[in-house]
């Protein structure tokens, strides 16, 4: 059989598999979600001999470290997966919730029903953790699933997938609702993202380059973000405080997500208070300060600095290094935002209540604060209770997506023996 | 200019409006609405004369009578339009409502804020109406659009654009925010549903061939059904009154709509009971019934019955015709529907509580009803207040599509000095 069948087989069984996933009650997909963790448990010593294979395989292959790293189920990793998959458990059942039930003058009562989407495709990169977390995420939300990791992880993820579809079995759910591809070959991530028939959405969780290549060719809707340019923009009438608290948080927090600040816009009327005081706290981390004219004059002799270019704006550094620049106020820091933000995460620090509610309503993101540090843009943070992704898109959601965003809604009509007029 | 360099200069257009467009308030917006309603009144004779000319032009090149009429802008079209146009007005304004607000362990507050999509593309064919319907959608909802009616007609769009225009610089909003696409060549279709960069979603409005045509070239989302094979269950335990009444009403109270009745499937059990009474009723209008062997068998002596072939389960009609199949309960049914069904609108008939519940939860359509005419199906009837179109798709919006399903949700954070651990 060729990846193309095989693809092709794999979308069929999903398909098949989701319905008898939809109609399942939330006490069996529980009951599968607890089985498969303790099928972790028992068998922690044949997973980490799988993994072994992979870790031999990717050091041969000259894997860099900080991808070995990933790959590693540590006995520290695979007690967070069973974690994981014990706090799933504990979310409440997002399948089947019917809201908004109103009665119509013709007499029929109309709502909605929350309903899973299906089949779900997820693309990742080689971290046996994810094939867990993605397998948990939606057997709870009622979905089938299609798992495709990074090619270094197999051997470790095709045991993984074993005990998946132990537990699944043993809860009298079909094997199939979760499927890992099992093949290395690049061609079967081409057919996953152009089977509409059997995929109702993809979830890519990988680096920039993964996406914007799915992006070219998928026929299968995403739900996926490419990058986190994130601003906070420091107005003339912050808190000084906040202000110094937040933009060092949201860039030296942690510098490798996507929620991290990039670029720090600091109004006029404060720029010369706020800026030197900021470059003594990231002095401490040596972040790399690469400032526009203004702000470089306010911070000459920082140790770290250089001039801002164009592309500056546009990079999303992921690294100790920040983009600052001087604005007028409120709109010049807008305009500056929506030109070059990638519309994740935004937050202003004011104390100005019309500022406030302004760059709430006008700045056209996935997350807008007021306050508080980008670094917050997260589902857990957030009171989602898990998350497979974040989603620039407008369409579906839009955000950090829960479970909510691998269900959706449809219409549910009471009636009477009512006809139309 | 070339059309390619025209398309895309409307969709820098109508970007850049639809920045001044989510920042206006609903008053505003309002406003506009309401101007543009008195234009259509006070340019009456206008817009006649420049109908006339579109029904002139389809006249010599011999359209159909049916197309033909939807041309036609007589006076209760007009009419139509201003009352549309009022009601809509009267709508609450779905743009900046702030839900769910809920302060998190960390101390900052989070919800959702409804915004606009940004730019919406609206495909319909020769129906000036539909010009002023969408348009008046998209401001309400914030939006900027870009509208490409059928070429037939042409004069009367231009007329119609004339007037929104004039109404939207009356209340101090961009005229760019409607742009009618000024050109009768069809490669305007193909650049507008290619360029993500200026375009969030289209709502392709009108025939199969169209929305099946677009599918394959878009790359912006779509709000899209191409079908609608909508079935009927009566149970082996329905209220016999109710039965004779939704199955009637859902094949013959119209022909036409997407929502009406096309397979009807009744319970063995009652069969005998319920098909000649039914016939007798479908006599009425001469329905044609299209049978599997066993109802063949109960309606022996049907003037206008036919067998039905496997193709009969998956066409949709639109029409006077029905096909009629006999199954053995709920499961039968739903098996049915599940294999044939185009996951418009599907509605069972039974007394049965558990049939019910089954029936609302496991059949995966975008409308799914008890004891009500499938022909319920509407923006209207479900209390949306105006529809931009119906939904098949899972993401986003399903169903009946409103003024919520031109706009999104996205994250706001009330935040009071908070950064993350």
């Amino acid at each position: 059989m060729d990846i193309e069948q095989y693809m092709q087989q794999l979308g069929r069984q999903a398909r098949a598999a989701s319905r008898a996933m939809a109609k399942a009650d939330g006490a069996t997909r529980n009951r599968a979600l607890t089985l498969i963790a303790a099928a972790i448990v028992r068998d922690a010593d044949l997973l980490r001999a799988a993994n072994r294979l992979d870790l031999d395989a990717a050091r041969a292959n000259g894997l860099a470290p900080a991808l070995l790293e990933r790959l590693t189920l540590s006995d520290g990793a695979i007690a967070t997966m069973v974690e994981g998959l014990t706090q799933i458990v504990a979310l409440a059942d997002p399948v089947g919730e019917i809201s908004g039930m109103k009665f119509r003058p013709s007499g029929i009562q109309v709502g909605q029903m929350r309903v899973p989407l299906g089949v779900i495709g997820i693309i990742y990169e080689a971290r046996p953790n994810v094939t867990i977390d993605a397998a948990g995420l939606c057997i709870k939300s009622g979905n089938a699933t299609i798992l495709r990791g990074g090619s270094e992880a197999i051997h470790c993820n095709r045991a993984l997938a074993k005990l998946v579809k132990e537990g699944l079995a043993g809860a009298g759910l079909p094997e199939d609702a979760v499927q890992v591809v099992d093949s290395t070959d690049r061609a079967a991530v081409g057919a996953l993202i152009t089977m509409p028939q059997y995929v109702d959405v993809i979830v890519p969780r990988g680096g920039k380059s993964l996406i914007a290549r799915l992006m070219e060719e998928a026929t299968v809707p995403m739900i996926k973000h490419l990058d986190g340019i994130c601003h906070v923009y420091i107005d003339a009438l912050a808190d000084l405080d906040k202000a110094l608290a937040i933009a060092f948080n949201a860039k030296c927090q942690r510098y490798s997500p996507c929620n991290a600040m990039e670029t720090l816009l600091v109004a006029r009327p404060v720029a010369a208070q706020v800026l030197p005081k900021l470059a003594a706290l990231y002095a401490t981390k040596q972040v790399e300060l690469r400032a526009d004219a203004e702000a470089h004059a306010l911070l000459a002799g920082y140790p770290h600095l250089a001039a801002a270019t164009e592309e500056d704006w546009r990079t999303e550094y992921l690294a100790a290094i920040l983009s600052v620049k001087v604005v007028a106020g409120i709109d010049e820091a807008m305009d500056h935002i929506d030109r070059y933000s990638s519309k994740h995460t935004e937050a202003i620090v004011t104390e100005d209540y019309s500022a406030a509610m302004r760059f709430l309503r006008e700045v056209d993101s996935s997350s807008v604060m007021v306050n508080a540090s980008t670094r917050f843009a997260d589902g857990f943070e957030y009171g989602l209770g898990a998350e497979i992704g974040i989603s620039n898109d407008k369409l579906h959601a839009r955000g950090p997506v829960g479970l909510e965003g691998l269900t959706s809604l449809k219409y549910v009509v009471f009636g009477h023996g009512e006809v139309r007029n």
